[in-house]
């Protein structure tokens, strides 16, 4: 099986880093092809790189398609894209914000959400209600870690995380979604450390995308998702 | 007062038409700019043409800017690229659905909305609950009738339209919001026609964009509409 | 284009106040009516106050009727007899408390309300519900600054406005509602001080007001505003 | 005990209908004071009306208080002024609509409300919401026959109402709650006829405010129903 | 009339504790049968406890009914199995945590719940989502004080709960609900000496009940409360 | 890995199905423990056989624990005992409606139930509204097709099946979920038939379960899950 996990953002370090959690999730049989837009924002950081990601973003998940993707993982907490790259794929398409939140609601009755930017807790909220987890993720915290932070060890980031973490449990939260894909290196330590499940987005996608691909379940093309008439408008960017 | 009207798809004569209807809402001391993406989809239809439409959007905004505009306008239905619009500008910028749906809310206490295309549904929806508006519009109807058609009596669209409304208007709608630029020329005899308040999102957009600029009321860049860091990346697509 | 006014209290200093602010946010052609209650509570504090207004604030809508208005202004935040004056009435009629949230959900994805008084919080939750904002609104604050005190220099009022709506700010508001027509000279300079968009409910209801006289919008006498059997009842109080 | 049942309009053949349905749900030691407003509309049929009873409401409110009444009972579907009552009265206070469907969530999991004017039906969906029970019931029906002619034989009124109530059951209510005190004769004989609860809110009310007064409960006058600063203001209308 | 108070647990002190504050509850021409699970766990805390306690619970209603019982009560504030006793009696069942919220919300805006273990939240707050109460419930406090410290004086349990209800007060509970039969007896005192409604559920359930049978409103057959096919499986247990 | 699939009622032959259905759908290195309860309905028909079938279903998980499962899967679409399932294990707990919810919210935006008895639904629409899906499944039907006529070719069941997800596409369904586990060898031939995803619990639970397994995540012990008390009473049954 081969899964694309598309990085929408132009920065190779970011691609390398996330196809290697990739590969960490995936199961013997699987091939993961990382791959990134390669016009657009070197990171997303609210709606406007939200936007200018998404032809860069759908050109890869076109390109993966001809390579013989059989699904595709958005590699970005805010799911940009999502509608769009359904409609455009017959295979499953999943965000890792949204494949993080599926499972921490199989493993809890509440969970937070710990992002790094504050810009990107309004999108987040949104996200949460679309996808029907209000009621599961009342709290949604941004650290305002720099990215590039946290993996600095005199930074105290995996510190500040685990107390924010803490801290939203004393309020209700059973289990963390980790909302950076900087974080991922953290679930695993922080899961023993803090008692709870702490769940990182790209792990969860890559294991839902096998799990839809093994299902046989592809995205309905009944209704939004229906195939568009413009596909080939993408070689124009 | 200067409000640009975007059309964020390429055909022209759509610009136009929407440069129209913009004119005849607007107040005498108002003038419109009908401008319209350079590149992408010469239609939106449905989440892909939605997401290949934003450079172009995003590029005719921040033109528009360049030429005073104090306001944009975002004469889809859809109104894609909104929280993205709203990050990149400090003016206000309204999509047209969002505009009809608040004005048919302090005109009623249900409305519903008749849009062309059933793969729109799907995001009206999602709209609908973003905006709060979930309880006073259960009802998002396609006619799936073409937009080429709308206008050529002999299809009948106005009578199918009509129909449709008051068949609404039996299952509680008190009032009807036209999802589709096309339509607007039907709203002010619909409106007295049927007996109810029919609204069109060109129209409503445009005086709202003239009511927050009148209030001095600008996008908020607490949280998700902070200036984005990357502008200049327009110049790449 | 006539915009009545209505202070649902009879105090005549309040009634004046409103009519100093209806008329800073008129557009050159209109002329604002600030007419009142002529019997009923001098202020309205809770819900026992907001009944015993309806018959004087009706009386006066149907007076400003008579005099040529174009559309009714209710200028109390609870938003006290919308329904029963949008039966009585074929003009738009808008409470300012609508008519501000409205407002802030186009310039924030999350705001606050600002008010004076505890007990008029609930009213204000179940408006707030009601109007579809909830999501929107999470913050309802009560200052507990007697109304007169608003405006003495000494008591620090102004300051105490600011702080709480900072306060709310870090707990993710990015947009602010001034919950008592009292507030509504400190808005612009708050909206300057604090950076985020602050927003008074007369000055947004009469620009509303214009605007959907403008577009021609009436309240639909479908359902729950159907022209009442009994309007001659009024005389009787 | 004494149980005020107010009929907040003028019509006294109303008040002694409402009367003896109360008396007939009375346990043998309450004693019903059926009382009504002296001025105001002489039957509640939309918002308009609903605002201009209440100060008759609240006036037949202090002096049932006056008599000695133990608790309230606003007899009217709607439950027009209940929390300008409830900041009027230390004692317990209870709309007949509010009390049916409480009784209808403690004997169904869905169930549906019949009442008479469509006009009423805005109303009573925001009644439902507020009160919670949006969920539970989400069929509001209006049957259009006149209150007069409720109880001609020859209207076949009930057996109208019997038929919609079937079909509200296949479209999945599991009881039904009669939105008007002229249907209260009904609800015995429609409950054994169809097989499902059917709840008449005059009766439900009068037993609820039994309860109420039972435990010692009161509103709480923390909050919107403090009690107000102007109560001798009832003396002028 | 008799009414059958059902301790889901085996812990018979708490039966007799339980049947005195029914009692108190009753009216005077009201048995109360106060019943047991002779089988299960000696204490519900938790959803292990709240499955196991359930072929005991059922038995025991099944012996009331044989006893004679018009109604039962569930003497478990999680009020678990409710469904089930539903289906399986043709007699009203109420959970105390359920009467005690419906109570509240006819006294108050806003409640709070006051519980003991933290491990309860999660099902009480889907039973106050379930039953419709999620706006007027949003505080739902865990003491952590062991139930049977509760009414030793030097544990200072009533001061604590007294302290906790007065600062959810301050964050807008109008009322608190007693989430745990133990604090039955605080009631009566905290409702006066903190100023607003404080309610127990076994007091709420008992008389609730006596309004449904004295409304002859019994559990709707037409759903998910049908009769059983298998009753006689009690037998087996 | 191995996953044990529990059927909660005493009936071979359905643990036999579900166990070839389980294994069609796990993965090479998987196996599937088929097990159920010793005592306790035949059937699961409603909430009271719901709550009867719990102690042999926990005592099931306990054993299949005891075997070395990995994961347990509740193979009933009502997800009976799933909270205290979770308690108990400190595995993850999967319920096979749960399941089949959250893999269509996956590949549709809006989807349907399709189940057998109209007695489950009340308690479909529970789950539904716990999980989150609310607005995404607004559709939950009822074919009251007998279980055992479910295989009998005569009986024309997948015909009417194949009816009831059309009829429900043409009100917005985009996918569908087979609520009965006896409908698990129609899913494939309807997807390709019907052209939309038809999505069975067992197969869709027992992927979870192994994706859940993977990735290392187990049911926090945070909150109501919290490891029980009393395990050892589930000797005594």
């Amino acid at each position: 099986m081969r899964i694309a996990v598309i990085n929408p953002n132009t920065t190779e370090a970011m691609t390398e880093a996330i196809g290697v959690a990739a590969a960490r999730a995936a199961a013997p049989g699987t091939t993961i092809l990382a791959r990134q837009a390669t016009r657009g924002p070197e990171a997303i950081e609210g709606p406007f790189d939200g936007a200018l990601c998404l032809p860069g973003l759908l050109q890869a998940i076109r390109g993966a398609e001809a390579e013989g993707a059989d699904a595709h993982v958005i590699a970005c907490f805010d799911d940009t894209g999502l509608d769009a790259a359904r409609a455009l794929s017959e295979r499953p398409v999943l965000g890792v914000g949204e494949a993080a939140m599926h499972l921490a609601s199989l493993v809890s009755q509440q969970f937070c959400i710990v992002t790094t930017l504050s810009r990107s807790v309004p999108t987040l909220r949104q996200n949460v209600r679309r996808y029907g987890f209000a009621d599961r993720c009342p709290q949604i915290l941004a650290s305002d870690i720099p990215v590039l932070e946290l993996h600095r060890p005199e930074s105290g980031a995996r510190e500040k995380l685990a107390a924010m973490i803490l801290a939203a449990r004393d309020r209700g939260a059973e289990a963390a979604v980790l909302g950076c894909a900087g974080m991922a290196d953290f679930a695993a330590s922080l899961t023993e450390d803090l008692g709870l499940p702490v769940i990182d987005g790209v792990d969860a996608a890559v294991r839902l995308a096998e799990t839809l691909v093994g299902a046989g379940h592809r995205p309905s093309k009944i209704g939004g998702w229906a195939r568009p008439a413009r596909v080939a408008l993408l070689d124009a960017f």
